[in-house]
């Protein structure tokens, strides 16, 4: 049985009717959920009772042509670090098992005012870090889906619900994304209030996880129109439907530090893609064209290093208290990590930002001349055991850079999905989108 | 009965013979806390059993010669909206009453950590907005301590606790320490850790307020050293002992949009320091000799409405989600304030932060000329009444600029006190104290 993800959109047309409404659709959802649930474990918890309420009050607004956006009844899944009302905040720790703040993060409140219909609260590593809890690939259930956002990539990739929030820090968003044959969007950093979600760092982003390009667009927009960004930010600039392809006339190709870990059919797969667009007319640039991008490589080769020190500095605080409060219910991982950061000095810190600052006006640099830069989502289909959640050297640049990175699942390795990733520029989401549309318009051709 | 400080520092020489203990230091604040509380209210809530126990644990430490910083021992008081992991933190409201989340914020982490000694709670306006609760000046029971950071400056004033934190987004640290008496120290934004503090908005910083300018500046440093600023921002820099006092070159007078609600009184007082520094071989710019002066002080004119507009805005959420859950536990004023943010688009937010980051550019032009600008700290005492906190249009413009403030409690007004206000650049925070030491000096003498 292959999983088959469930766009929202194209259905609204038939919601003034009666034909098809927001209560057939989440039960189309349910049904599902029911199927697949068990074999993935994409939820900590859901809320069904509710979810129903929901989809009816939306069916009743579509019906009388008062929908409150375009994702009204949309149903949606909420990573589980982020904090819902009616259910707990668990953030993938012992520590918080049941634990309610009794509140929507900013981004779920605003969800909420689209009319978006709230399934549950989806599996996340713990404190969206590295030790997974045992969610599975839909694709195939002896892999891993991805981390940290597991279940939010595995329940889009299964038809559970139509968008899922990710975020990441390192690859959090697009490598599920990738792994699992998702639409993955990591907005620039503080494009999506973060108020409420339970990750601090200075490079975490709130996205979307989508079964179409559109859709991961149209639900970030309608956080951010309502939400804003976070706090001192512009947030997500763009128009309300997503942006029409448009052809760039000149794209990289960024090779990370994930390239030489990628399998010869992801590198194949890559030089296809790159030859097709090239074909279409697209100048493309590479490190043997343009200096400009050999320093963007050398200035993020160190970025996994330099992204997992940043991080663990900035997670100190609230891991101290977790470990004073209970330090058996933390993983091995979260407390090596802070070790590690607790060895760390504020200077160090000082020098890590300062490299980073430069690492991100080296990549600035190339905006005057391309239009998006390309690399791998991830250097393999998703890896097989479930308790790693699998090489992040092809996307942690992206979040150490703060650009907008979009996955496309428009490859294949091991007959499983691999995304392509497109990567923009701070504050140009709806740009990368406009050309990501274009070229998954390219590759899906033939 | 006056209130009278009580500075810690000068204590802890006599800690390693015995003469003197933090907890000996810890029952003289407990013995005033006991004749003024009731008086002034400004605890929400105190764990004196632990504070006694992390004293005498402080006292052996200074016995043997391990204290683990200067401040080890230090009673400290902790504004109620951060996170204490033994004491409720109940934000000013009644919908957060006894609401506990088990954990400390990081500054407060970094403060135990310090050695600090956290005797309580003190009392904030609702959300550190505007709705006062019930805090009153121990120099006029009558009147009130300012706000939000209500508590904690009553708290220092009288001398139950030596330091207190603070969070200031339009005036709720340097207003409270200039009609408590106090020294108050509102840092660059960003520069100390607001993990597990709720305020999200982007001009706001934690910060202390203090019974000497080095105490105000000591327990910054041992936090930021500790639990660094924001993620992402470098933090507090600068010595671990207080800055020493040095002579500026020129210093500016900024009168802001308070000047204008000053007191015959106040302005006498500023007048006089500046002839006084002046005197002392001190160039004073102000609008009339310097056309940079005047650029800034057009730059903040309407720096009150506009921090009112981005904090609305920036408010939404939570004060959405609070709403929703039980409207009848928020006061009148924040319930106007969430219809004024959501009649707001993310368009006009954008204008904001454009409008500020241009008065952000117009200020630093000041810093190649001036060591720092001067103005009050209030544009009066302490007004009569506990409903309001006072007029903010002296402070806030440090706030949408995010440069340092520092009170210096040398002013009087109706006899009572009244704070000269010495602003730095961004991120030079310690030279802002070393000229604030100067000044002090200065003003001090006959």
């Amino acid at each position: 049985m292959s999983p088959v993800m469930r766009p929202y959109l194209p259905h609204t047309a038939a919601f003034a009717s009666g034909r098809n409404s927001p209560r057939d659709f989440l039960e189309r959802c349910l049904a599902d959920l029911e199927t697949w649930e068990p074999r993935i474990g994409a939820f900590v918890a859901v809320n069904l009772a509710a979810a129903r309420e929901a989809a009816d009050v939306a069916t009743k607004r579509w019906r009388e042509g008062h929908q409150v956006s375009p994702i009204d009844g949309m149903p949606v899944g909420i990573k589980d670090i982020i904090e819902t009302r009616d259910m707990p905040t668990e953030q993938g720790s012992p520590l918080f098992a049941g634990w309610r703040t009794e509140r929507d993060a900013a981004a779920v409140a605003a969800l909420r005012a689209a009319g978006a219909v709230v399934v549950g609260k989806t599996v996340t590593t713990e404190f969206a870090a590295t030790t997974a809890r045992g969610t599975r690939n839909p694709w195939d259930t002896a892999r891993t889906p991805g981390g940290s956002s597991s279940g939010s990539a595995a329940a889009v990739a299964a038809g559970l619900v139509s968008v899922a929030l990710g975020t990441q820090v390192i690859g959090s968003t697009i490598r599920p994304a990738s792994y699992c044959g998702c639409y993955g969007f990591k907005p620039t950093v503080g494009a999506i209030n973060r108020g409420g979600s339970y990750d601090y760092l200075s490079q975490s982003a709130t996205g979307t996880i989508a079964a179409t390009l559109a859709e991961a667009w149209v639900v970030a927009y309608e956080m951010a129109v309502r939400a804003g960004g976070d706090p001192g930010f512009p947030g997500l600039a763009g128009p309300a439907t997503a942006p029409a392809a448009e052809k760039p006339r000149r794209l990289a190709v960024v090779e990370s530090a994930g390239w030489a870990h990628a399998t010869a059919a992801a590198k194949q797969e890559m030089e296809t893609a790159v030859k097709r667009l090239a074909a279409a007319g697209v100048e493309i640039r590479t490190r043997q064209n343009d200096p400009k991008v050999a320093a963007v490589e050398s200035a993020i080769a160190e970025a996994r290093q330099r992204s997992a020190d940043i991080n663990a500095w900035e997670s100190r605080w609230p891991l101290n208290t977790y470990r004073d409060r209970d330090a058996s219910k933390l993983s091995s991982a979260a407390l090596e990590r802070l070790k590690q950061a607790e060895s760390m000095t504020i200077d160090e810190y000082r020098g890590l930002l300062r490299e980073r600052r430069e690492a991100r006006a080296r990549y600035a640099e190339l905006s005057a001349d391309v239009a998006a830069t390309l690399s791998l989502s991830a250097p393999a289909a998703a890896p097989v055991g479930i308790g790693s959640t699998g090489d992040p050297h092809c996307t942690v640049h992206t979040s150490y850079l703060a650009v907008p990175a979009i996955s496309l699942p428009l490859f294949h390795d091991e007959g499983l999905p691999l995304g392509l990733q497109v990567v923009g520029f701070v504050e140009r989401d709806a740009e990368t989108f406009a050309t990501a549309a274009w070229i998954e318009e390219q590759c899906r051709v033939g």
